[in-house]
Order: C-alpha cells, then structure tokens, then sequence
C-alpha cells in the first residue's frame, strides 16, 4: 500500500489517497482544537495516543457487528481506513448531561440522562455545527432518511457496547459524537473515537478524563487519554 | 361569567381568572415585542386586531376537527378560553424557509421546503427558546412522549386547513408557532394564531405582512395585519 497525495487536512486529522482508491491513510496531529477551531494547540503524544485509542476502539466494536472503516494501524500516527463519502452529520449521545447541552437547556451538569438524549449537528464549523433533526436533513438534502435511521441506531448500538467496555475501567461514558459516511452504499462509522470526541468521567471521582482538560485549561491532556487506554489494558507506541 | 384577578401578563397577553375555574379570559393588549422581549413596542388596534384574528382561525381549525381552547369573544380584545396546563414546547412547521432558519443552518430566504419542517423549541425566553427533541423532552420531562406526539399531528393537520385557507387570500403560509395544552388530560391548541406568530407573504410580490415587519422597522405592522383579515373575508371592530 502506496501513501500519495493528501486529500484534506482537518482540525486534527490529515488523510490521504492511497494506490487503492476505495481506501485511505489517516495520520493523527497532535493538533488540539476547540470551540469551532478558535482554541488551539499542540499536544505531544496526542496523535499517536488518539490513533491508537481509536484502533482499539474500532476494533471493539467491529467486533460487536457494527459496520467501521478502520482497516489496521500502519504506524503510531497514522491508520488504513476504507474513504467513504461522509454525510455531514454528526451523531450524539448523552448519558449524562455536560458541555453544550448544559448551556443550550439551562439544565446542570451531572444530571443521568434517561433515556440518553440523541442529537444530531451539521457538521459545518462556519455555523457553529448548528443542532438539527429530521426534517431538515430531508428538506435540505443532507442525507437519505433511511441513512439517518441507521445512523441513529448504530449510534445507540456504541453507546451499549462502550459504556459497559468504559465501565469495565471504572469510567463513566458521559456522551459521544460520531461520523458516519457511506461505503459501496452501505453506512459505516467513520473518523474517530477518542478522547477528543467523548467525555469520560472517573466513576468515583467524576474527575474528567477527556478534551474537557484541554478546553477547560485543566492540564494534562494527553496524561488523562493515556491513564484512559491503560484502565482498557491498552499500551502506546510513539 | 365574572372576570376576576389576573393570573399571569405575557409579552402579548393577559390572562384573568373567570368564576369557573376551568374558564379564562385572554386579553390582547397592543404590546409587541420581537427577538425575545428585547424590542417592545405598543401598536395601535393590534390588540383588538389579533383577538379578532385569532378567534376567526381558531374557528376554522376547529370546524375541521382541531380541539381548541377558543370558547368565544367576549369584546374587542378579549376571548373567553378553556384554561389548559400549558407544555412548555413551542412547535413550528416551516413551508418556506424565511427568520431563525436561515441564520441557524445558512440557508438562504424563500426556499420552498419539502418537506415542510417540525421544530420544537422550549419556551423558556432566558435561554433564547432553544430547539429541542423529543429526547431531550423525555429526558427532562417536559411533555409525555403520546402529548409530543399528538402536538405534532395536529400542528401537521393545521398546516393543510390554513395553508388553503391563505392561499384563497392570495397569501403563502411560510411558518407558524403554535401552543399546545392539556385540558382534561386531552391535548388542545392554546395560545393564539395571529400574523404576530406566523409569516404571511403575498403570492405575487412576497411582500411581508406579518410580525417581520415589526421586527426589520418596515413600518405598516397593523396595517398588514388588517389586510390579511380583509383578504379572508373579515371585519375588525375596535
Ligand atoms: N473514512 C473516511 N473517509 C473519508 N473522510 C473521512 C473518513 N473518516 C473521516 N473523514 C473526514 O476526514 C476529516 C478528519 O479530519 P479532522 O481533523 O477530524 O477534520 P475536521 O476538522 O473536518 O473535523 C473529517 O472531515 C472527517 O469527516
Ligand atoms: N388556554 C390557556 N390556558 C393557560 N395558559 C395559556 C392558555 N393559552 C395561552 N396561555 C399562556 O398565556 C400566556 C399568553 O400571554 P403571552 O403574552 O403570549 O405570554 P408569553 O410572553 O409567555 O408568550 C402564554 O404564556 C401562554 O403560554
Ligand atoms: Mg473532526
Ligand atoms: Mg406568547
């Protein structure tokens, strides 16, 4: 498998073409973002620790039946995953209230979510990523209704199998965003799951293992998603 | 039937206790206000004109089957209603894309929308009236699941009978809000229905002859609200 040319460089991921036109490289920047782009910096470890998790994870729930594009690691930093033509639409799960939803719904932060809350963004940095629903999806065009149906229920499908795997590491999964995008057809999950898109609390402590650090000013970033991949039995490569 | 102490003075509207408990009387003042009560203004005849709208089109909605909390005028500016345990979500079709759309997911005005859009946003003016689902209804308990399903139904149905009754005056429903409450334990349509809560284009030239012209200063506000009336047949007494 040849690397070529570089596809698109993101907030925190560039990806590439490859000699095989239906797969692509991933390679994970420490580049750190967040509130639409405005805060950023530089982590070291944070790509390699961020690709690695994201294998782990990936392969995890391939194994629980749900469709992904991870393919394998290639190096510390960069991952084979299948290009799939992704539809702008991010999907989120809450089990538990923080972040965004605190300040949308004037609700406090800590609150068990049940059931846990299922929402949906445009992916559309210029608009803030923008919350929306079904009829907009239709109305604008941005996906086929049945994709969403299969998105939404993937999406819930993550949340039984990660929450228990967290669990297991005395964590508490408090929400996720996913990327989907289409393969052959067929809807897959794509882009990432780490740290930097999940809020994961201590169980005991409620300490926040997670971007919040980063986007809270808390410290130890990259610290906090290692001991997270080590409560998972996981070991980094740098 | 004895109108009695003022239970609550709304941004648009007062409401009186009556002598029978489950009885109210809703007063139209000539308050108008936009953008969550940040402009205000007192209107001339708007208060007399929205009552009188608002029992005419509760009328209509009711003659095609839509429960209503309308009983009838009691003077130029006041109705008597059914008094309903108001739920605290605000739902709104959309026919043509025009206001909060637009800046929210960057789509320009006038767009014909197929679909026609349902949103549901909290009625809550500190925090801006935020869109919300039905999950997040749930979640918080701010409706049963079966009263969110059934506002939905009869905020659809009522697009049908008015989307006609409009276009007969030469007029495009482009979207509406409505309020819905429970009376008995049966979901009815509260609130009102007025050109302060909906927008009304002309067929032909599109001009605005709703609550927008209030809100971008283009003058003529009652003016157009009374022309709309006068287009579905009605005459306003002050
Ligand atoms: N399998 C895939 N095929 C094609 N594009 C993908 C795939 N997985 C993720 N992407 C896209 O690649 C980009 C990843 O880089 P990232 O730094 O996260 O970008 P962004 O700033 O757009 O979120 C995202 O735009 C994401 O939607
Ligand atoms: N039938 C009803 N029973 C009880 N409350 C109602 C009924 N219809 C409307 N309301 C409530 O009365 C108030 C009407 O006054 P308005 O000026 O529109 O208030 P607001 O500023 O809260 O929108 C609203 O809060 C509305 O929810
Ligand atoms: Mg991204
Ligand atoms: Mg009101």
């Amino acid at each position: 498998m040849e690397k070529r040319t570089e596809l698109y460089s993101g907030k925190a991921k560039s990806v590439f073409t490859t000699d095989d036109e239906q797969r692509m490289v991933m390679w994970f920047r420490d580049d750190t973002s967040a509130f639409d782009g405005k805060k950023k910096e530089k982590l070291e470890r944070k790509g390699a620790v961020n690709n690695q998790f994201n294998a782990f994870i990936m392969q995890k729930l391939a194994a629980a039946g749900i469709p992904t594009h991870f393919e394998k690691l290639l190096s510390p930093q960069e991952s084979l995953v299948k290009r799939l033509t992704m539809i702008p639409v991010e999907c989120v799960v809450r089990n538990i209230s923080a972040g965004s939803i605190c300040r949308r719904l004037g609700v406090e932060e800590g609150l068990a979510l049940n059931p846990p809350t299922f929402e949906m963004f445009l992916k559309n940095d210029a608009l803030g990523d923008p919350m929306i629903n079904e009829y907009h999806v239709r109305s604008f065009g941005w996906a086929e209704p049945e994709h969403i149906e299969k998105m939404k229920a993937l999406t819930f499908q993550v949340n039984d199998v990660l929450k228990a795997l967290f669990l297991d590491g005395n964590m508490l999964l408090v929400d996720y965003k996913l990327e989907f995008g289409l393969f052959n057809g067929e809807v897959m999950l794509g882009d990432e799951f780490s740290p930097d898109g999940c809020r994961l609390w201590d169980k005991d402590t409620r300490e926040k293992l997670d971007k919040d650090r980063f986007r809270q000013g808390l410290g130890s970033v990259v610290e906090a998603y290692e001991e997270v991949g080590r409560r998972l039995g996981m070991t980094f490569e740098y």
